[in-house]
């Protein structure tokens, strides 16, 4: 399998992306009660620096730190990420402008969000992780296409989030390009063992073929029969994915994953549905933190259907559950899959909302608590509730088993989502009372934080 | 579900267990060329105390680092552990006498074995690490019958390997009995954090009641079909399993599993199989500890049938295999299942000589490392290594998943297998002609060792 590093060391990006969570904490600050409208005295200053930062592609073939001794091949592509970060930004700003605009719809509103930025893709390109997996030229061809429009949502997405992600951390995402044997590819960033984050992966993927008509049946959770021409199905499916794992115990764990399929039929009517979901695990129940990335969830899920809050988040509450110890994975947020109504329109619509709802969800709670000290028992209670996550991953996720039961599957990318570290303690039950119990307690009874 | 403590503080069995090491170390030596002639001058001075160690029962609610103010009920158990202690080091210097006697034998040899020492159940269970799962004069009643000479079996097993890591480890094994609502029970036996090992399981299981057809086919590897009365088969399961993962990443974590099945079916008759097997998984290769695993490993199947060890090799091997990852967990040893040849009783003496081998298979090679010295980047490596593992135990460990889908499973006893902390570190590549580039390799493309 093919790697490449694209590394991006922008400073223009990460100061724009800094103007807009300032932006966006003090728009939220006037709207909700919150600590989060003092994010900007924790941001560390920065400098504007001129356009066209150059962006390096570097190949490899062994990584981490034992890897010493790779060869690199240098190669320049000329490029102004600057673009693209301000795009993000403006996507960022217009989007906290919304949530303070935001009703509470008890019904299916009009869609009344902006036209979305679908201006040029080779400019909107420059400013991602790294080109996108499809060629180009075939998304400006097609550029009117869904797929063509997620592809490119979710590389606005991975850029988006990585690049608020290393504002934060003052380090730099390594960014690894794969392609699949049986067509398409991915590209997966990681930033591992930095100031703040002890891992971060934020993985895009593209992959297309052809399906039987068992494993097409698999990829829905509602077990949907799809009728293929000679049973194959010609498929389509593509996603960002992701999950920050912090080295202070007082910052939550995040995940989420935006993803769409297109599939084929024999009469060659095409199915087509839209997945997702954002949720948070912290490793001690902070209220306001609940409260800001539940509420930041549903008022850009009411937007869309008042139901889909309420819905999704009991969705998710179901789907993160470790069975085994009877309590969830985390605090959840929400979850969907085989969304294919009300049109694929407003669908992508709720889809684009919720990717852009990332960012404002997660980080500020990691400026909130980029200064909270801890103890080594507060760092053990973490690696315990890490080993719970490894858990989930490995026994229950179906992503994951899907993913490893696939022959050809880049194994690296969809293990990213384990820890750093993690460990089983025998027999750990935090006693009565104390902030691990409460935590517990939480897992076991889930609730409504909004 | 119930949870009693069982503390054994017993120097007398402590030093028993280690002049047996000497006596099988020093026997050793003379066999095969090997390093663990020299363990006795690590062996710490220890002194002799009189019979009679008191043993104390105790129950509590929680337990774990975090489980403060457990209540304890004491209750006292006359009992001189140090007898059953002395008679787990007879059978060790016999099986130590009897490696040196054996011959190569190429059809299935005669069991020359000395008759197994199957006294007074009473007194043979003072040694144990509490009362066995069965009550005491139920077994006296049904003495021999082989679901309670294999209980006994399993019993002084778990004994002999605990008391043996004990006196290596100064630390004390945690000893909770447990009870299953459905029929049966356990005893599981955890030391964490000691300072040889990060943790050591060693677990009794002796479960029974009625199994779905369906059931009764999965828990046989080639999906044996039963037929039960009315759809319900009554069964006995037991066994001991045991993982032992120490801090040294010098020192191999090893794995072992002896079980007992029996079924009965609609017309009275009853099925039985065993299964087994003993596994070395290092961090780095050392081709002597590999040889003398295998070894002992072998000339312990020999005795039985030249093809076991052959066979049981491989079946290891194939068994825990990481497919995703293309690697082994380890370097093997023997793994075997649905033995019922050829006779029960001459299946029963093979799984007797496994077991007993466990104890001279491995803690030669923890005495012969218990002062290696080791860098960061060896814990760290090993590390690596433990992710693995849990990979392995997690998503393919028939045992594990079987467990964990099974209502009313005691769900820290199938976890305990899991290591104290591991690390998953994004695309770990150890560079070429590296020690740890040498372990993989043995991974991917398994070896004869002898």
């Amino acid at each position: 399998m093919a790697t490449i590093v694209f590394c991006s060391v922008n400073k223009t990006a990460r100061t724009t992306a800094r103007r807009c969570l300032n932006s966006y904490s003090n728009g939220l600050a006037s709207s909700v009660e919150s600590p989060y409208s003092q994010l900007t005295t924790l941001l560390p200053s920065t400098r504007w620096f001129s356009r066209g930062s150059s962006v390096r592609f570097m190949s490899h073939g062994t990584a981490g730190r034992a890897g010493a001794g790779r060869t690199r091949r240098g190669a320049l592509l000329s490029g102004a990420a600057a673009v693209t970060a301000a795009a993000a930004v403006a996507g960022f700003l217009a989007n906290a402008n919304h949530f303070q605009r935001a009703e509470m719809a008890t019904k299916v509103s009009p869609i009344s969000e902006e036209k979305e930025p679908e201006g040029e893709i080779l400019e909107r390109c420059r400013g991602f992780m790294s080109p996108p997996v499809t060629d180009i030229g075939e998304l400006q061809e097609r550029k009117w296409e869904m797929r063509t429009r997620m592809e490119m949502l979710i590389m606005q997405t991975q850029a988006d989030f990585c690049k608020a992600l290393e504002v934060v951390d003052g380090g730099t995402f390594k960014v690894d390009r794969w392609q699949r044997n049986e067509g398409g590819g991915g590209i997966s960033c990681v930033m591992q063992d930095g100031k703040v984050f002890e891992k971060a992966g934020v993985n895009v993927s593209v992959v297309f073929g052809y399906l039987t008509e068992e494993a097409a049946k698999q990829m829905t959770s509602r077990g949907k029969v799809l009728k293929g021409k000679d049973g194959k199905l010609p498929f389509c499916a593509m996603g960002v994915s992701s999950v920050i794992h912090p080295k202070n115990p007082h910052m939550p764990t995040v995940h989420f994953n935006y993803r769409y399929f297109e599939i084929e039929e024999e009469d060659g009517s095409k199915q087509w549905w839209f997945g997702g979901g954002t949720d948070l695990t912290p490793v001690y129940i902070n209220k306001e933190d609940a409260f800001h990335f539940h509420n930041t969830l549903k008022e850009a899920c009411d937007k869309h259907h008042s139901q889909y809050y309420p819905d999704f988040k009991k969705w998710c509450d179901r789907y993160f559950y470790i069975q085994h110890r009877g309590e969830t994975r985390g605090i959840g947020g929400i979850f969907f899959d085989d969304l294919d109504s009300p049109s694929q329109e407003e669908a992508f619509s709720f889809v684009k909302s919720c990717a852009r709802t990332v960012v404002p969800c997660y980080l500020p709670i990691v400026y909130k608590h980029l200064n909270d000290s801890f103890t080594d028992e507060e760092k053990d209670w973490q690696q315990v509730r890490r080993g719970r996550y490894v858990e989930f991953n490995l026994v229950y996720d179906r992503g994951v088993k899907f993913g490893l039961a696939t022959p050809g599957s880049r194994i690296e990318s969809i293990l990213m989502s384990l820890p750093l570290s993690a460990r089983w303690e025998y027999m750990h039950e935090p006693a009565k009372g104390t902030l691990e119990a409460e935590m517990l307690e939480a897992l076991r009874n889930p609730k409504e934080w909004v």
